[in-house]
């Protein structure tokens, strides 16, 4: 089966690509002694969670107990940055730690408390990290005193054990001012810090430069996106997923209608123009989507393109694309490899 | 099985509601004598589709094959409103026109070509209505003599027949303008119009206003969202799909996390501010999304949400919310009386 077989839209995933993207990372962290601990919520693929195991990853991160527990086939350590609340999820997490190495987040004595109560007559304690908000206003404690509260609490707690930091996304200096103040106060009090771990693509050739950081959390590396490219941290050349679509109706000479719209592409701007980079055509640019359509116009005239011909789209952000597929088309060059199924799609909780 | 009991995040379809909405617009249609013909991109439901049939529609209509291939085991006319581009999908064409009574639209004269090679060896023909562009700017033929040209080809291609004119969605006076001079024109050259089509939900009460459309496209209607709310063609009390979410994280006073991200929620903003209504809390905006992660303020000062603490959020747009889970908990009042799965989420083909 060669690439033009496909029927679309569909998701290209170039394998040639995605192996270049995971080495050059792993030798980066290898060489500045960066634990690398990817984060699967990109590829959401069994396949690829193993390769990077396989090439120097000391585990993986998942924001879903969902996604950690289709995971945890090929991974035996993994990390989720949530806080996980509730009784249901809380069942899972325990039934889960008693199959792999776990960790997980907490920002607010509540969650410490409710992980507490569910760890509390395991054998092997639960192992809990801070999470830290350094600028990006998400989750995470607020200053770094607070920081050490929960640390306390966290290592008071039966069942649990006080695990390190953990932040998103790693930013210089003032991230790094949070965390150093943050590890020096907890040290102070007594309790080791083995883990400080920071996150982001388009941080991560960075990492190295915030020394007080011992782990990575990177993510779309493994694909890259027009984002990715937009922020320097990639080239075009480095996006090996791409949406494959047909150019479905021209109303216009200056409108195509493409058949990949926020179904395929999803609605994330992500600050910039337009909802995707058509490959080859620089000057195209995709205006406007309606679920099922993608409105493409030229900004130097019409446009050529012919009702049937096929496009490669690099969408802005990549991990949501991967959501809206349950299988991807794994290439090398124009021949399809394989198939995988996307297995950890549509994990939400 | 209660409400309290579902993990988030989760979608709740609250059944009372629907047969409430699917019920006051057959009513209108049969009022005016309208054609009802859902569009079921809103729900993907085959239960949903077997009850607006039961309740007087007189087929549905589909964006994509694969979703029309699900439905076909409940209706037997399916109109799909999209040109039917290349040889795998118009194998199914043909497949799918044996089993039902199928219908497509085409807004070319090469996609009428390749309909018409599909189809000429069959015994029934297939009917093909032509998609107008009355101002939207995405689909369609743009002047009225382009639907003639286009309907004497369909009338003349073997394998196909005339099925009529479409637009989406129904403008008024441009859109009628537009449709009343295609069908004078039409019919002049000796040429029946069957069915004139309009579609949308923001319009489908001023349906009958539009007195040259004979049948009328509704999806939201089913589910309603912030954005019919908006447009005042539904009200709040009308919603009848919630997406379920829990507080995660309070990391300030006047920030609440939520476990229903762009995963859940979708990321169409369709020119509102924030990403969902929470039912209860008018003051409450979700002013981010990341995948996993709602971040709600407040308007008014801190807000007293409490980590764990359950809220009712309606989507901004609730078609694609559909297409983000697998199944959807069907309530009356505060019990679940059942579990649906999404049959024809993700059929992009």
């Amino acid at each position: 089966m060669r690439v033009s077989d496909i029927d679309t839209p569909a998701i290209i995933v170039d394998l040639d690509i995605v192996e270049r993207n995971l080495r050059k990372w792993q030798e980066y962290c290898d060489q500045y002694g960066i634990a690398n601990r990817p984060h699967i919520k990109t590829h959401k693929l069994v396949e690829l969670t193993r390769r990077q195991l396989e090439l120097g990853a000391v585990g993986i991160t998942c924001q879903k107990i969902g996604e950690a527990e289709v995971m945890a086939e090929v991974a035996d350590d993994i990390l989720i940055t949530y806080n996980i609340v509730g009784r249901a999820k809380l069942q899972r997490l325990v039934n889960l730690a008693r199959k792999v190495r776990l960790s997980v987040t907490a920002d607010h004595p509540s969650v410490v408390k409710g992980l507490s109560e569910a760890m509390r007559n395991e054998t092997q304690p639960l192992s809990v990290l801070v999470e830290c908000d350094t600028g990006f206003g998400r989750c995470g404690v607020q200053a770094p005193t607070q920081a050490l509260d929960l640390a306390r609490q966290i290592a008071d707690s039966p069942g649990l054990q006080f695990g390190g930091l953990m932040t998103y996304p790693t930013s210089i200096p003032q991230g790094t001012d949070f965390m150093s103040e943050a590890v020096r106060l907890i040290q102070q009090a007594g309790l080791p810090v083995p883990v400080v771990s920071g996150g982001g693509t388009p941080q991560m050739w960075e990492a190295h430069k915030a020394k007080i950081f011992n782990e990575h959390r990177a993510g779309t590396y493994v694909y890259n996106d027009r984002h990715t490219v937009e922020t320097k941290a990639a080239r075009p050349d480095d996006c090996a997923l791409r949406v494959l679509a047909t150019v479905a109706s021209r109303p216009t000479p200056h409108r195509a209608i493409l058949d990949a719209g926020s179904k395929a592409l999803s609605s994330d701007l992500f600050g910039l123009s337009g909802y995707g980079m058509v490959l080859g055509y620089p000057q195209v640019n995709i205006v406007r989507l309606s679920e099922e359509h993608g409105v493409a116009e030229s900004a130097d005239g019409p446009l050529n393109w012919e009702i049937g011909q096929r496009v490669e789209i690099i969408p802005n952000h990549v991990c949501p694309v991967s959501n809206l597929f349950d299988q991807v088309h794994v290439i090398r060059q124009d021949r399809v490899e394989t198939i995988w199924n996307v297995a950890a799609r549509g994990r939400l909780q």
